[in-house]
């Protein structure tokens, strides 16, 4: 369950501007202030079952976003190499400028 | 007209995958092969207006993905600052950590 509020965390993060108003608001109530369905379907004054099924929904889309676009995947990536390439500069190492042409690449 | 089209070009490979195979086609031929309004709406059995239609219609589209999802302007940032890192490391200049911190923070 964690891993998934990590990931969902992050695919609203890269693709909430594509969501509606009120799916932005139900995710950020639940995935970012941790309210309860009831407790969103109280300060909505929406049945808990609307609530959920929004929810699920826009998990749904933001999945469908990042398997077209692959923001958050691409954005790990870049994260890794660019730990990597500060370890390398630190260290005097000789394989920086080969990481910095893999970021160039990764685009 | 050639900065419009490298834009477009850019915008359509960040943004190609949300939109609709027709888009996608009449782009393609547009803006990738050089085709004619003309040529396209032959090739497709259209109105030469449907083609342009649906082209200004998806270009509009394009820059309202890009005005919510900001991935051509920071790909650009990216690239720049790969290139000024690239330059400080060949150097050893002593700011190639702030660079990479930079590009940590950037996404």
């Amino acid at each position: 369950m964690l891993e998934k509020t990590t990931r969902m965390n992050y695919l609203f993060d890269f693709y909430q501007e594509l969501l509606t108003d009120k799916q932005r608001s139900y995710m950020e109530y639940y995935y970012l202030e941790d309210y309860s369905l009831g407790e969103i379907s109280e300060t909505f004054n929406v049945s808990r079952q609307a609530v959920y099924d929004n929810i699920k929904r826009t998990e749904t889309m933001l999945e469908e976003y990042e398997q077209k676009l692959d923001l958050y995947d691409r954005f790990e990536k870049r994260q890794r190499l660019l730990k990597q390439l500060k370890e390398s500069v630190q260290k005097g190492s000789d394989d920086a400028i080969e990481i910095i042409e893999t970021l160039e690449n990764l685009d």
